[in-house]
């Protein structure tokens, strides 16, 4: 499915007159970043490059795409054939998915003719400030839940595609599975899923509910224990299913205190193996507040899909750099108040130190300086010559997010609000 | 392109059971609602029907999910076989759209098996909690805008499908248009666009940039002024486009100020017909402090497509009868702390005055209390034996929200947080 009309109306008029008078065709720079992080927030995660890249290849103005535009009157005959053959042919650098990133970070680096690069601002943008702010936030509550498994469950707090686009940044960022199936199907997300209050109130009662679920899907299962009363559902789940029952799922009241209750219920009916899952608007600070519970896994809704409270990045995606009437590629800048962008192409290092701590983001223009061997570049080619080179294995940006937040300094767990717990250095030869 | 895998996995785990033990045949009504408005609103605005409408129509396992489902061993064969002809075939009544709701409306009520409606959960409550939490911030930002018009502009801070969704919630809401294209194209949600910043760096001079628009796209276009300095591009852009210049934008600084002087600057050129239109992070508070500002229209994008604060409903989908092994349909409801739910069918009716004034939400369960005349039934068929009845232009839809929001008490259009503007009043025979 075509996504070029995924894209606002402002790209196709800027390309309209950038055709007419032969701007079009000047050789460009666009970087993609934040200006600053989400308030509050000590790091943030890159997401979504996967899926940008498979958005980039059905980036095609097909005939409906093109009837549709000359239906409407969107745009000129000109364009319209312009667009009907566009392919993307340039060069597209960015920081590997699942990567930190901090204030000026150049996530992306796009290269080509303006009238090609400019195109692509809105997708891009729209993938990267959605996954990158659902992947942020996951990996607080990851971080968070340490040991613990978090369980992706917010699918239905969410637009239903944009549910499946979270599944994967949580994944990214270390959630252990989802409840999409989407995300299974597409990425290959580990999903799971058992049962709802509705099944309960569907039977005549309560072990008639859970007798069912034991039968279809094996002593394993997670049980929900509190549509009526949490003890009398323990006892009864553990007489249906023996002490090998997989585990119980607290969804409502105080947490904490059930867990404790529970777990000294299943230990005395020894069921001692049976694990405790609990669900109810979990975010990073509930999850931090549970450390100290009998709690074996969070399943986490709402606030993850929700990006905690952050639930768009702001990123940003501005012309750098453009070729001038004699053929050189020059630095540009708006000048606007509080919004004013730095001219050139950037490069950009993470400074570590020699037993591999993040010192600093080191962000500059042209040729990176000397880099001592201890810092890893952090642009890497992802579409070079229009063909995409930087595809990857989900897991490998799970294992690679895993890594880049190992390497924070130790206050980047802090959950209360704070700056970027390293600093953006502007260096550069 | 079907939806069913946008679903969580347990509704296909609860399935299997319920249909391995009988009990997926009982005749079920789910209902959807929330437990109360988000924090601080005092009215919400259902949307999203339309979309769910149609998604229903594509919630069909076909073959390429019925072989995702079987090659990962999501669930059984004689479930496999069940989903492979799956149908709705029950009945939805709900809330049209664009009609206000409170706490506990019941907007959605879905009877049919219990197999089949349990299915629909994840689907619809994605679709409702997005598309409602979008056009409830969108309608206080038109009703704080007043007579002038808004224009949704937020694509690139969400993700790329929630934003076709969000410019058709924003529009139901009384947003004037989109830059949105695949919103024009898929639901004839008006749409335009003119430039970026980035038009006026490609070219060698902020006039170059300028005549080339003005070219392209006529004096009626609008100019982005705020690239380098307001005052010179306003002059500028006069030269180029003449007094006859439709409009300006300003994105940046101190927008109430900026407008002032800008208003200023071109009446004394003679563009006294010229509108100046806002953009920056606006939402309904930022909207409301630039009414005595001379603005003539207001651009919005993160705060609205995050739903300024609100990003979800919180709407949940609860099973509240079916039939027992006697063939009765009852009443039931979980007793969860703090999630309890009221068994029973649902009806709905708008309380209003003698002069059309909103006085109460009335629920209830069975039969509605004698409706006086002057009352307004809520609850319209969208469904009917698996059909869809309740299908609409989207025009109805915005002027139904126009309607219904000027009928609430004036309380409604404060922005300081506080109650619903209405009660939620428990009646029924």
């Amino acid at each position: 499915m075509s996504t070029a009309l995924l894209t606002d109306q402002y790209e196709l008029t800027m390309l309209q007159a950038a055709l007419a008078d032969g701007t079009g065709e000047r050789r460009s720079v666009f970087e993609l970043f934040g200006r600053r992080l989400p308030e509050g927030r000590r790091y943030g995660v890159v997401a979504g490059v996967g899926r940008a890249l498979d958005a980039l290849e059905e980036f095609r103005f097909g005939f409906p795409e093109i009837e549709f535009l000359r239906r409407e009157g969107v745009v000129d005959a000109a364009t319209l054939e312009w667009l009907a053959s566009y392919r993307f042919s340039g060069d597209i650098l960015g920081y590997p998915e699942g990567e930190t990133y901090f204030a000026q970070s150049p996530i992306l680096t796009v290269e080509g003719t303006f009238a090609e690069a400019v195109l692509l601002e809105t997708l891009l943008l729209s993938i990267y400030n959605h996954d990158s702010a659902i992947a942020s936030a996951a990996s607080r509550m990851t971080w968070a839940a340490g040991e613990r498994p978090c369980i992706e469950m917010g699918s239905r707090r969410t637009h239903e595609e944009a549910a499946v686009a979270a599944a994967r940044a949580a994944y990214v960022a270390g959630f252990e599975r989802t409840s999409n199936l989407a995300a299974r199907r597409r990425y290959g997300v580990p999903s799971g899923g058992t049962s709802a209050h509705s099944f309960t109130l569907l039977h005549d009662t309560e072990t008639d509910a859970f007798r069912s679920q034991v039968t279809s899907l094996g002593v394993g299962t997670t049980l929900l224990v509190d549509t009526y009363d949490v003890a009398e559902a323990v006892r009864a789940g553990v007489e249906v299913a023996g002490p090998d029952l997989g585990a119980v799922r607290i969804d409502s009241g105080d947490l904490a205190g059930l867990a404790v209750e529970v777990r000294r219920q299943l230990d005395s009916l020894g069921a001692t193996g049976t694990r405790i899952i609990v669900t109810s608007d979990l975010d990073e600070w509930a999850i931090a507040g549970l450390s100290a519970a009998p709690v074996d896994g969070y399943g986490v809704g709402t606030r993850l899909v929700t990006g905690s409270g952050r639930p768009t990045c702001g990123f940003v995606y501005k012309l750098v750099a453009r070729e001038n009437a004699d053929g050189e590629l020059i630095g540009v800048a708006k000048k606007s108040q509080d919004k004013a962008s730095v001219g050139g192409r950037k490069f950009a290092l993470r400074r570590l130190s020699p037993d591999g701590r993040a010192e600093a983001e080191v962000v500059g223009i042209g040729e990176p300086v000397a880099n001592d061997g201890d810092d890893r570049d952090l642009l890497v080619p992802l579409v070079t010559g229009g063909k995409v080179v930087g595809r990857e294995p989900l897991a490998a940006a799970r294992e690679r997010h895993a890594r880049s937040r190992a390497e924070l300094p130790r206050e980047a767990a802090a959950l209360q609000p704070g700056d970027q717990v390293i600093p953006t250095l502007w260096e550069g030869r």
